[in-house]
């Protein structure tokens, strides 16, 4: 724990989950203090090794007992730009009408498209704001957003465009992700090649053009689009210079994880069928694990990803909520920790390292994660009295305050 | 839907989910406003047909388009007094540790029996209130609380004391339910009928003749009391005049349900294991069957509550939190609403007749859980544009304020 006497904030009394290897799990200091300049961390770590501040930035110390202090929460996997929402067809399900009924009544992702697709970019916007606020009310400081419910290129861009607006209207770090081999859009149903066509060289490279990528997704899976398909899309990324991820292994094993991995990629996620030899080929890459307990949960699926293997291979494990319309409208990250360690068997702390530190670098940032002097001041304030709690209480307004590159938000 | 021109309060252009046989789900109405008067409704339906307001009570009018309206929540069934937490215990499973070992070194129940023995009321208070805070915002209006971490006079009566200061600081009526039958307190591990007498003849009646006791409850499973032990209880509580309720078939099936159906039971709750006699027994004696899907979630239970056997024979279904330190660490009913959505497969206006209607059935209460001419004026006011959102979106601040007897609460 290094030390730098200069600050403009301080707080003090807290515990802190440093995350850092500390000899303690979590790197917790229980007795601690965190300062910051300019929006970096310039101390962080035990109360009694502070150095005595001048006089002049009383006013900035803030005492919090009672609290303890975590890097602010990552949400490395959503898809929350999105038009209208499909609380009636989940309502349908559970009235008995089936999946087919519902698809032949244009139901489904394709109801997501097209209300994705007549929105213009504010109303686009305006619907998505709110799942954006719903989970820095729990704690998230940086957030990854996908397209893919657009399937054209106006769409696709205006999806990209309202992600980065998010981020510039709530003053908070956002990733985008391209994903536009998401679904076979229905206009192109007999056409799939000229579709991922479109996809690798038109879409990809005008949207990366403009900014607006910083990097590519697919969803690798017998609906969705084949491992060979989902290369032509990564060669294409790579020779752009932009790193790929990939929802993988879900429903059935087409050996996502393996693919990602060839590729260098930033994350696998799911993961739910992924074999031990795709576990090795992450473990090698550095690949990390993106576990979705939500879409598991809301899918009442019974297969867990291995997470004994990712253990036993040294895979770093990110946990995400990966809100979504159909799949997993899940607007709380500290919910999709206590479903990690409900359904999936983690431990707390990987938990939160998962939310934090793992899902960073599943974002390809390195400046934040965890709480050491040169990192970013993105905290997370809770109001506990041990960081067990963070997972273990479901639901409930644990979150006193976050604060994002030094700057505060009230909860 | 009858109407009275006098109101002290009018909310318009909202959506009413009241609950009342109108013909369309959820007793609907989409363009519609609510007005009441000392606490009590004296207007609920369409807008049109609204009486013109006497110009001097405008000011107490407000628009609130975009919103729709429901009875305010109830939670029928939560543990939420106790002492300390058991977040250490979750987190040492979740490392390996077996149930024996966290038993042998005096975790589980009796961890909380211990700290709540040794909280003073004030204490207890201090507690206990943040978790009833949490239910609150996010849409409860009206809460069950029993005892039964206390398991000796003082702590017991210490308990209820703190369920109804609750209800005092809060402003929200607070139902109290005597759960002496929790579990059997270490100190009388070999005197299991003297607890059992204790209970019966020295704390019911003593607690009862102060007051702090609307119903009593017992936990009937082969690692609680049998069903002789809970019949000898209710016995009593008739004889003194009170309604029963059971912890029945979660387990396994000790014919629980049958048991306090025979006592004219409010509810039986839990009933995993219900045989179709005990749902048949249930139906005869309208004894309300309350589900608590986040003990379910939490144990990572299989065997879901024969719900198409209690909707064959017409035994109403609550859902509540179970709000507890060991099973069911849920702070949020709307979640438990989710949940029984999810796991349980009840509709969403099953979900929210659970969450209202049949939770104030199950509490007795008959002046609340509908939108009706003469009901208390208990209502959450939600930002979703569809009904069904309030079981779809998982977690996620879906609440505008709600009211309790006519006085507003900024959630
Ligand atoms: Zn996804
Ligand atoms: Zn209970």
């Amino acid at each position: 724990m290094t030390s730098d006497s200069r600050w403009d904030h301080l707080l003090t009394d807290v515990g802190l989950a440093t995350l850092a290897d500390n000899g303690h799990p979590y790197g917790a200091v229980e007795h601690g203090a965190i300062g910051w300049r300019d929006g970096r961390i310039t101390f962080a770590g035990p109360l009694a090794d502070l150095p005595a501040a001048p006089d002049a930035l009383a006013h900035h110390v803030r005492s919090l007992p009672g609290t303890w202090i975590t890097p602010g929460l990552v949400d490395c996997h959503t898809h929350l730009v999105f038009g209208g929402e499909r609380a009636r067809e989940f309502e349908q399900r559970l009235e008995g009408v089936s999946y087919e009924a519902i698809a032949r009544a244009g139901g489904g992702i394709v109801s997501s498209v097209r209300a994705t697709r007549v929105a213009s970019e504010d109303e686009l916007l305006a619907q998505s704001l709110p799942r954006a606020r719903a989970l820095l009310a729990d704690g998230v400081t940086t957030l990854e957003i996908k397209s893919g419910y657009g399937l054209e290129p106006d769409a696709e861009r205006r999806m990209l465009r309202v992600a980065r607006r998010i981020g510039t209207v709530l003053g908070v770090d956002v990733r985008t992700s391209f994903l536009g081999l998401h679904a076979l859009p229905p206009d192109y149903a007999d056409r799939r090649g000229d579709y991922v066509s479109l996809v690798c060289d038109a879409m990809l490279p005008s949207l990366a053009g403009e900014g607006l990528v910083d990097a590519v997704d697919a969803f690798c899976e017998g609906i969705g689009f084949s491992p060979a398909e989902t290369e032509r899309l990564f060669a294409k990324a790579r020779s752009l210079g932009l790193p790929v991820k990939l929802h993988a292994e879900q429903l059935s094993d087409l050996g996502g994880a393996a693919l990602v991995a060839r590729y260098d990629g930033l994350s696998a996620d799911h993961l739910e069928w992924t074999s031990d030899d795709g576990v090795r080929a992450m473990a090698a890459a550095g690949t990390v694990a993106v576990l979705l307990p939500g879409a598991y949960y809301a899918l009442r699926d019974t297969r867990p990803p291995p997470i004994d293997a990712f253990r036993a291979h040294g895979v770093a494990m990110a946990v995400a909520t990966d809100l979504n319309p159909g799949t997993s409208p899940l607007l709380s990250l500290r919910l999709a920790m206590n479903m990690a360690c409900t359904l999936f068997r983690l431990t707390p702390e990987e938990a939160l390292r998962g939310a934090t530190q793992h899902a960073a670098r599943a974002l390809d940032l390195h400046d934040r994660g965890t709480l050491a002097v040169g990192q970013r001041a993105d905290l997370a304030v809770w109001n506990i009295r041990h960081l067990a709690e963070l997972c273990y209480w479901i639901g409930g307004p644990l979150l006193r305050e976050t604060w994002i590159a030094g700057e505060r938000r009230p909860a």
